[in-house]
């Protein structure tokens, strides 16, 4: 399934406004690691804000502003997400850290951080709407950071379960799908009933497509160089693990192994141990529960949305086809 | 020298500013890498703030938010610096990536700087004040990225000199220093001019204060368990190193050793690689050379600061010893 065609159809626009505010960094280095860690991926969220900027009036480089924000915020996540998963492929090319090094990494981080926070500086609206915007951008950093350590702290932990799962998710993935839709919100002075029912979108749509994606990994490569099954080599706490260690009806010598694989470092995990853990998430039911899962969310996300009273039924139509590829896509 | 009476003082207070808006981190993982992350060091930027916020009249709550947000901001890149400089010892104490691991450590230093954002965006004051704070903080925080990529692409250069030394510290020591007292006379309604003299009078005493670092690092160890010579071990790209390679009037052969020496990685250096090093920068001028730069700018910068119409005479006198302090202390 592709992305709906109004989400498609911001590309040139993202890109366009992407390098007009990336334009020259000195010195070099610094410049080449920065445009490395934003090319390519889907760019959804920066496309969303970039949509529903148009659909509420927004003015275009404000919401081009939040969208490069989103994006910005994105990347430097995933440059330090890899370093810190010792991940060394993305989006089928070496990961930051791999081709520059941590150091220099780190620095592009940083950078990007740095102009997450100029854009909300700079963005020509008033100085009360800018208020509110750092808020909302600064409140998705930290939930992040908070969502990252739990993950961190549940890594191949045999009392992980499906209530942590939603800790770390309701931190970690929810409002950070969000930010972009409502940072356009903000600008277009949605009140704060309607600002909080889009952050709740987020918590569900958000989940929706992380275990969309924990299910495409287990099936396809995720631009890791044709490598299936990442997350088992990381010992990601997804809501399959989640599954499987507390419904999973596991034998006790299965569940030991789940765990030993899980909890394994990645350069010791076999193929065999990949393949084995594939096959007991598929056999214990964590599947087909994550499968379920995905998809209740997906629906909670659209009957959520169509709550705001400023959305008309074309927007719905277009976000519904949004929460189906969510969950429909294989890529 | 001891540091000053007025910034000494403010110590308690900036304790209990700190506790006060650190309070309970989930997960603990988290809190406790913060916490160590925040302990000990001079805190001069953060003191800064108080005190420049008393002497302007700027509300007591407002000061101490922006003492703790460059404070914070100080923490996080030294988490990363550390991390960057494969560096294990920090204020007697191992650096967090040593004690936490790099995950962790990474977590830590982007908890804080969400944490910096956080104060901008909660610090009571009107929104058009809030976004020159805004504007001030995410500059410094940019421009201290920069400064450490040229500080890194330096690292070890056969052709670094002392032009190349400028524009690093132009980009990273200067403004970072001043954030704490700029950031007050933000609220204390300082107009433009102002504003940029005290920058000014930052990028003259930030440097002043590293050059004086960088010459303790030869004789004393600076919180790194009786390490001396840190700075030779990362083969840091410091004003003496500059003045040795452009003007030190080496020999080929010592050259050769020199840089070699910068080169090698940590665990490869030896003491007397260490002492040869320092020995050379002794006896070709640079140490000399380096300590009359220190004072110059110490000199520098209390000019300036002299210029600023809203500084009176007993403010003047104090931070005439704080200029003293930067280039007399011995720790």
């Amino acid at each position: 399934m592709a992305l709906p065609v109004a989400l498609d159809e911001q590309g040139d626009r993202l890109d366009r406004a992407i390098s007009l505010r990336l334009a020259p960094i000195t010195p070099t280095s610094l410049q080449r690691a920065v445009e490395e860690s934003t090319r390519g991926g889907k760019r959804l969220r920066p496309r969303m804000a970039l949509w529903f900027g148009d659909c509420w009036g927004v003015e275009s480089a404000a919401a081009e502003g939040v969208a490069c924000l989103t994006e910005w915020l994105h990347s430097s996540f995933l440059i330090q997400d890899d370093i810190q998963d010792g991940d060394e492929w993305r989006r089928d090319q070496p990961t930051l850290w791999k081709s520059q090094g941590i150091p220099t990494a780190l620095n592009a981080a940083d950078w990007l951080l740095s102009s997450v926070y100029l854009e909300v500086g700079q963005i020509l609206v008033p100085d009360a709407i800018r208020s509110k915007l750092l808020t909302a951008v600064q409140d998705v950093h930290r939930r992040t950071v908070i969502g990252q350590q739990l993950d961190l702290d549940a890594r191949a932990d045999p009392d992980f379960n499906l209530e942590r799962y939603e800790q770390a998710v309701q931190w970690k993935t929810g409002r950070y799908l969000a930010l972009g839709m409502v940072g356009v919100a903000i600008l277009a002075k949605f009140d704060a009933s309607s600002i909080e029912l889009l952050w709740k979108v987020g918590d569900q749509l958000g989940p929706a497509f992380q275990i969309q994606d924990d299910l495409l990994d287990m099936t396809r490569s995720k631009g890791r160089g044709g490598q299936i099954g990442n997350d088992i080599l990381e010992g990601k706490p997804s809501i399959l693990f989640a599954h499987a260690l507390e419904r999973g009806d596991l034998s006790q010598a299965d569940r030991s192994s789940l765990i030993a694989v899980m909890g394994k470092p990645r350069n010791q995990t076999s193929e065999e141990d990949v393949e084995l853990v594939i096959e007991m998430c598929r056999s214990c039911g964590a599947i087909d529960f994550a499968r379920e899962q995905a998809r209740c969310r997906a629906d909670a996300a659209a009957l959520l949305f169509q709550q705001i009273p400023e959305i008309t039924p074309d927007v719905q139509e277009s976000f519904e086809q949004l929460t189906r590829f969510a969950v429909e896509r294989n890529r």
